[in-house]
């Protein structure tokens, strides 16, 4: 039986947590407040980021990180993107020497631009094909649920992706590998900038063609991004990006298409912060994702509205206007 | 200014020559019902097919193919699939020599399993690289409403795509052109077979991550065929694969969705079929793609299911287990 780690207790870390455990991989969380990792270990509940889910008797979680490492095949990584190189320099004493380091964090880093996976092999000083992705449509409410849900883990080596597929591997939680880590990362970190196009155009009142080509055209730009980046095509039209994409842009929950509704409605991003008082991982890294496409000279104009709805005054009719008004296209360029 | 003839004034086909005589292409439409065609050319409306919406007065009706045909640049075939074979026969002589001929019609013919441009090459008797097709995200009424789309329009001859480009382009309705017909075909094809699977699983209540999953895996499968059939993996990743599958599967407006709830909840199919007193498209090809798929060696478990739930008394409970206790994949095989 293998070991797992996860280093975070909000909802998708607990989550994939919980996941592992029902696989019958002994698992324990770290988390920073102590009445969390009580309710989990005590009463089998993380009532502030799963309220009314029961969590398997065999999941503990512990605030020691020296605790939760020990032994650990799978040192899995569910804290805030922007946290990670700090976090982990911490850590990274206390991680066995052969454990394989698996990102659950979508985000780019701010600064320097990049991805979880980069970070983690720099920080953690350890070689790529100890690093492995897991990415695709998880809303994690449903999978804690039980609802039946399709991943992504991708590794370079596929061995080590088989092995973490076998210890995730549940009834309702089907994992397939994938040897394609950037594909698998950026996927994940480009489609909330997606999701506040199209909730931009839910917010107008436009249709599902509008909505469907938004997706299909932001898949189409992350793809060219990715072929930047050495990533693999075909990860786009999977799980990690497609799957995630429409996962996302499709539920009402969606914190990033909600805020992107609210702005497709008419409102500022002040009026829409004030409102809904929290943000959204989209309009903190639009920026980002900008910033590195032009750096490699990569065309996004879907990205570029976005951040110029959000931070330059743009209105959405405007943006609208301005990517229906593009020359003529091939479907395919840039790749 | 170039000259088309849509053949066939159903949804579809009447919005798709509005789009054409708005992009300033002088557009006949021929249709069988003198009260459709009087109503095109002298009310400007189709009451029957798009009520409540005003069509170009430039955009004229006739009921004689020869009037429809005579110095057509395009010819736009959008009359239902299973009839094609018979109504091309008849229209051949009419055809101007150099005319291309344009598909918008998505299914397989029954018994031959051919795509619509083999039967139109096959028939016409034209060379490959005369005949295109348009797919992608299009309900037809949103288009019609203004509402902005995208579509493929594809083509072996890239020229040839692009001068359809331009005879359909206009301020809202966006076509990107591919030199890609078999996928771009096959998308519209076997989309509403997915969109069957993702109607049921709504229909039995399940969420954001199982329909992803399910549009996301069973565009692999549409992909794994179009390998199979010669077509180029990429066209499913945009929009006359993924973006149109989206919409389809989207939409609460979606006959093959709704068909597939109304299974997802436990009704039979003559159960379905007399409460909603229509079928589906899906229902009707999904033998025809088996069979293809069947024919070529390729896996479809989801098309599997769904046959097995629309013919074979499966439920889906039986269904969801089937796809769910596979054994572990990678994400890609068989392409």
């Amino acid at each position: 039986m293998s070991r797992a780690a996860v280093l975070g207790t909000g909802s998708w870390g607990t989550t994939f947590a919980m996941v592992l455990a029902e696989a019958g991989t002994e698992t324990t969380l770290w988390g920073r407040r102590s009445e969390i990792a009580e309710a989990i270990s005590e009463r089998h509940e993380n009532p502030d980021y799963l309220p009314g889910i029961r969590l398997p008797e065999t999941l503990t979680a512990t605030t020691d990180p020296a605790k939760a490492l020990a032994g650990a095949d799978f040192v899995v990584l569910a804290v805030p993107s922007q946290t990670l190189r700090a976090n982990l320099a911490a850590w990274k004493p206390l991680i066995p020497p052969d454990a394989v380091l698996v990102s659950l964090m979508k985000g780019i880093e701010r600064g320097t631009c990049k991805r979880m996976s980069e970070v983690i092999t720099e920080v953690a000083d350890v070689p790529g094909d100890r690093v492995a992705v897991v990415s695709g449509p998880n809303l994690a409410r449903e999978i804690a649920e039980h609802q039946p849900a399709t991943t992504v883990v991708a590794c370079s080596d596929i061995g080590t992706a088989e092995r973490l597929q076998a210890a995730c591997h549940t009834q309702w939680f089907r994992p397939y590998t994938n040897a394609d880590v950037v594909g698998a990362e950026l996927g994940g970190a480009v489609k909330n900038v997606i999701a506040l196009a199209v909730g931009i155009a839910v917010g107008m009142g436009l249709g599902d063609n509008a909505r469907a080509s938004l997706m299909t055209r932001g898949l189409a730009e992350i793809a060219r991004l990715g072929a930047a980046l050495g990533a693999d095509q075909h990860t786009f039209a999977g799980l990690a990006g497609m799957g995630d994409l429409i996962a996302t842009c499709s539920s009402p929950l969606s914190r990033n298409r909600t805020f992107g509704e609210n702005l497709g409605r008419g409102m500022t991003l002040a009026e829409v912060t004030e409102a809904t008082k929290q943000t959204a991982e989209g309009v903190k890294s639009c920026e980002s994702v900008l910033a590195l496409a032009r750096a490699h000279g990569v065309e996004v104009p879907i990205t570029e509205v976005v951040v110029g709805v959000i931070h330059e005054g743009l209105t959405p009719e405007e943006a609208a206007m301005l990517l229906l008004s593009r020359t003529p296209k091939p479907e395919r360029y840039g790749v």
